[in-house]
């Protein structure tokens, strides 16, 4: 392959940024909602649209059916290592939708005081980010008429409502998916214009449960006092989850598979441009509030955490109400790190909370939980290096190698399902407002974020 | 007045016991609730009802402007002492409407294995209460055309959102409301058939905050560690309400004014029929969760609570959403005994959260407060040795002068607004769950209530 070959694969993105742009929209026109049934025709659809652009690159691509939205699987010929690229079609929904500001599914480019966005639901999360990748090999495919690596495409579109059919899909269709290296474009930047590759994902556990003291409500008046009031129960247990000195989970063996990041890690999160006080500052907080000891990255990248997620009991209505309510109601989830096992983080809560009880109060757990162990990605494969030399010539400044706090459990299921590795690489702002009203993309993003696939496709493609 | 007249008017209850139970159901179906302004018609509507009820009877009654909901205001000609009657014909909400076994403002009279009862949201607290000494004026002018006593009447519709105008109502309109004593239905008896007359009631203050965390709410990927969890921050101070191995309200100075329980009247609740064992089985309770050292019946109408009667915040819906959220809720309310000031107990309630508040965490408090102070009633007054010679009459048990834990706010306004005392009789049931889903009220406790009133009067009324 000639050396200009990459400069004019680059020009080639240049020139058809509109046309790209005209694509990524038609993709944005479709409500593709997840997790609401209604929508379940337009997720179909949104499969199609893939299946009709890969196919319009010489990939052959299907709709294939799961057990809930159908997922798009796609096969390039091309000869050099075997790369399975995931990205998913589904967006989540766009309640509050009074607070857009134009309707989320009506995209369009706006110019706004920091710089040029495309603004609509799952401009960022995550059809702006996939089509990075398709555009990449649009590009490659126009100019050479062939990808430098063996590309081949799974797309679900079922990621925001819980991916429930995706294990199922990659057990059945283990063969056919596994690569050399599965790349995933699904994740942020450390801060703006710094390339960044995630090396650790957080895992997560959820649960549910209720406590039940009176057999009914009572008045307050008449059994205020003698009575056991489940509120107060469910105060103090909340209350318990945590050592409020050193800020620490106080649930016995919460901490089991936790390790510590190596130095030479934590020298680099200081250096990567995170902006402790504006990210803090940005949201109204003035400090760090988890535990002790460890910064506001580490808190959220390498730190488990049990955060209460909705509270209720009693009456919530307008005025008063003299009521010792029968019922108190909590909803929680953990961020889990390390070899944390999130059904022993399970069972050493549920018996954190048991053994807590008062006489005669009583908990019912969820029945509808479940969990995902934290992913570490396998930094020392020589594809990271190679990435990373790509992403500093297209941007300028030395791609961070970033942990996440937020779980993407694909990455994790690349491993246990399929024995591959991973390497996320997204080129989302924090800014995005993914899951949040008027959510965009910066169309910076999206023009070098093509450029960056390009260039990667081409460093993992001419490895000898 | 020859001495057949008492039982002429007790057998006219009797045979009218029918056409009572028939209004009674008309009053029940007006969904008169006062804390939710969204009932305000049907409050006003319930007022209407009751003023063309007494009028019908020749009382001589107005519904009243208020700075809420309207009073209704009647008198009755006839000679002997001047009585004010007070009841309220507003009533709690019906939530949680899903634990109704019947539309709760869709009363019926229901057989059951402890006998006939009344079923309806406000059957017991207070309209059917306060029918019974409506039906029991209806009857004497019946069958004599005249009251023994010169009877006026009071019936608020705020006494379930802690009656704001009464007061105002009161001062504006003393000359016409005074008189020798008030008579309250508003209470409930000791034990099933053991006529109770109400010498304490504890006083109440309610509270509700706000707290609140970050700006906006957070996805607790991105931010679950750093950021401060105002649902775990309601926790920790709810909890640090209470002392858990007292079982003591831990706000400093909260039981300044609480006196001890004179001995000999210790002595008489001992006795007075009270079966602890059935009151807490009777709603799934063992035991009494309230202060060490305290009987059921001291924690209940000699000692002060504070109760949380609402808490929540977050996701409280179906399934699981990872989200920190900004702010979190809590309604409360203290029963105070003794000399306690609601005023002084609010203030120091507010400091012990405010001192308890984190970094970046802010509390509002509400604007819609109250208080009233604990009632100790004048027994010794002549009315009460009358009232307890027909109530045994009635009932063929000597009636029990009984503490309340219940808060009767009136009964203190009589004396510091008007300066009368009050005599404070119903024939409520512990198990007529009140403020709770299925309230009902006995169709004993309906008819020979009503006949407790006419026997009342009748010794009032003869008093030389």
């Amino acid at each position: 392959m000639p050396p200009t070959s990459l400069s004019a694969v680059l020009d080639h993105v240049d020139a058809g940024l509109p046309a790209a742009l005209e694509r990524l929209m038609g993709l944005l026109r479709i409500p593709s909602v997840s997790t609401d049934p209604a929508y379940a025709d337009h997720c179909a659809a949104a499969a199609d649209w893939l299946v009709a652009d890969l196919r319009s690159l010489g990939i052959r691509a299907e709709s294939r059916p799961t057990g809930g939205h159908p997922a798009v699987v796609g096969h390039g010929d091309g000869a050099g290592p075997r790369l399975l690229f995931y990205g998913h079609y589904d967006v989540q929904p766009v309640d509050p939708l009074d607070l857009w500001d134009r309707p989320p599914f009506e995209p369009e480019i706006q110019d706004t005081p920091r710089g040029r966005v495309i603004r609509g639901r799952g401009a960022s999360d995550d059809k702006g980010q996939l089509m990075t990748f398709v555009e990449a090999c649009r590009a490659w495919k126009a100019v050479h008429g062939a990808l430098p690596c063996a590309v081949s495409f799974l797309i679900e579109g079922e990621e925001e409502c819980g991916s429930p059919s995706l294990v199922p899909f990659m057990r059945a269709n283990a063969d056919e998916l596994r690569a050399d290296l599965a790349l995933v474009c699904d994740t942020s930047m450390i801060a703006p214009g710094r390339p960044s590759i995630a090396s650790q994902l957080r895992g997560m556990m959820n649960e549910e449960f209720t406590i039940t003291g009176p057999r009914i409500d009572l008045h307050s008046g008449y059994y205020g006092g003698p009575a056991l009031n489940p509120l107060r129960e469910m105060a103090r247990i909340v209350a318990s989850f945590h050592d409020e000195d050193t800020g620490r989970v106080a649930v016995e063996g919460f901490y089991e598979g936790v390790q510590d990041v190596p130095a030479g890690q934590l020298q680099q999160w200081k250096t990567c441009g995170f902006d402790e006080a504006a990210y803090l500052g940005s949201v109204g907080l003035s400090c760090a509030h988890g535990e002790k000891g460890y910064s506001t990255l580490e808190q959220q990248w390498a730190r488990p955490t049990l955060e209460v997620n909705g509270m209720w009991g009693g009456y919530t209505g307008a005025g008063s109400k003299t009521v010792i309510p029968s019922q108190a109601h909590c909803k929680l989830t953990c961020r889990l790190v390390g070899e944390m096992d999130p059904d022993r983080v399970r069972k050493r809560l549920r018996a954190h909370v048991e053994a807590r009880l008062s006489p005669d109060a009583r908990v019912e757990w969820s029945t509808r939980v479940d969990g995902s162990r934290a992913a570490v990605m396998n930094t020392r494969r020589p594809e990271f290096a190679a990435a990373s030399r790509a992403l500093e010539q297209e941007w300028g400044r030395e791609a961070a190698l970033i942990g996440m706090g937020g779980s993407i459990p694909v990455a994790g299921h690349f491993r246990s399902v399929l024995g591959m590795d991973a390497m996320l690489i997204g080129f989302a702002n924090d800014d995005d407002a993914i899951h949040s009203p008027n959510e965009k993309y910066d169309l910076e993003s999206f023009h070098k974020g093509t450029r960056s696939w390009v260039r990667i496709l081409h460093e993992l493609g001419s490895r000898p």
